[in-house]
């Protein structure tokens, strides 16, 4: 038996999950996170399922013997992959939160019909979210576009700029993704440049991302659950599975604060 | 004791030694090569050190278990990391190409002043270049840019357009890169954008990359050791520690050839 006390665990093939890991710390300050950044492995937008699953399972063994209460994964590429891989195992043991779902549900709700996906080429490849829609709502046309640069570009700072802006350009502009009402951002990255793509659409596309989402149904299930926390448990802790000074600066970005990165080894 | 039918290892973090492969296939077409590629832990600009150590010595020790006579590393954050420990390990069985060296001799002998060099963030932080160069001719200024978006942007196709365009401009464009009289490309992926870089300069500056100099480097070891092959002694082999199809599409634009890529485990 889980109880409110013990921390949220978190992770990510590196360090995209830190928008997801800021915003829980944001909403639930009293929640304590362990996050994970599987940094020998990333990025899990070119790996093959098979690989992502074994990774995520060892990631998700490591932070139930962390004592974790409940395990985000925030990372489209593993959710996909994963997600019933992680239930199958661990699901009796801790809720599984996945950043697939909530958004999904949240699309559906709004009535959209034709929506536009953009992500790694893991995530488009596995058709989760078409996939997903489409079992809910038959009619919606989804139309998806792999877009492996922008992750590299965001994490190099290419925010704002020349840069990506041609970057953002060159994949909107592709014929797949004419005609759209609403645009799915479906990578952890890809919030840090939502103003970007808001200025390509001008408005005319409505863009959604998984972050609030997400923060909503981690929220709704502790408390179903009663595994919400009502005082501070403690700082965050973050791992990653290699380190370098790079990831650190990186990180900083990403989280929109102070961290450390602590180095913890799961493969040999 | 090698003889010259046994085939010639090269490897690299991914796919950018397949630049390097391609050149000695077509200087050298007798020499069957195995190539393998460790897409699981692709790219190696991001890792630490040591976790790239490991990855080279357990490569290595595949490739000499393949009977190979001779272990190219086409990987600069590779040869910068890893090149003296596997000598170290292995050196007294096969003899062992980097693909930093012979472009240092390059350039040290063609006499330039001001040597810019670019390369991924592991490279760079390495300064294996500048250490390099400098411990030849102690008079030359070497100049250092980290610039990690250019390989995935090489590896999603972006080569000719808006987008390589912008990304080189700025990287070129930044202080540090004024003033050179011949820019050093310090990855193996480079090769594919020297047009786009020589139209950036005009022509004012000189551009050389490790390739030519690397496969005159393997010719003349294999002759002085007397392991040239006379005769064809098999078709090339193509292994990647994890595939996914979207490599082996990339792989053959780097290649500029068709490939088969054949997936070998060599971790858990």
């Amino acid at each position: 038996m889980s109880t409110p006390d013990q921390p949220i665990g978190i992770f990510d093939s590196g360090i995209g999950g830190l928008t997801v890991a800021n915003a829980i710390h944001r909403f639930l300050p009293n929640e304590k996170l362990i996050y994970f950044g599987d940094t020998v492995h990333m990025p899990y937008g070119d790996k093959s399922a098979d690989a992502i699953r074994y990774y995520c399972l060892r990631i998700s063994k490591f932070l139930l013997e962390q004592n974790c209460k409940m395990i985000v994964i925030a990372c489209n590429s593993a959710s996909s992959a994963a997600y019933d891989v992680l239930v199958d195992f661990f699901g009796g043991k801790v809720p599984f939160v996945n950043v697939v779902d909530p958004l999904v549900m949240e699309v559906v709700k709004s009535g959209y019909h034709n929506i536009g996906v953009i992500a790694t080429k893991a995530t488009i490849n596995s058709s989760v979210y078409k996939n997903k829609i489409n079992s809910l709502n038959l009619q919606a046309n989804v139309h998806q576009l792999a877009t492996p640069l922008l992750a590299p570009m965001i994490e190099e700072g290419f925010y704002n700029g020349n840069i990506t802006q041609s970057v953002i350009d060159s994949y909107l502009s592709q014929p797949v993704m004419q005609n759209i009402d609403v645009l799915l951002l479906a990578c952890t990255h890809y919030p840090l440049i939502k103003d970007e793509i808001n200025e390509y659409y001008q408005g005319k596309v409505d863009i959604m991302d998984s972050i609030d989402a997400v923060v909503r149904e981690v929220t709704r299930i502790l408390k179903q659950e009663k595994l919400l926390s009502n005082t501070h448990t403690g700082e965050d802790v973050f791992y990653v599975s290699d380190y370098t000074t790079s990831f650190e600066e990186t990180a900083k970005n990403f989280y929109q604060g102070e961290i450390k990165l602590i180095t913890k080894a799961l493969w040999d």
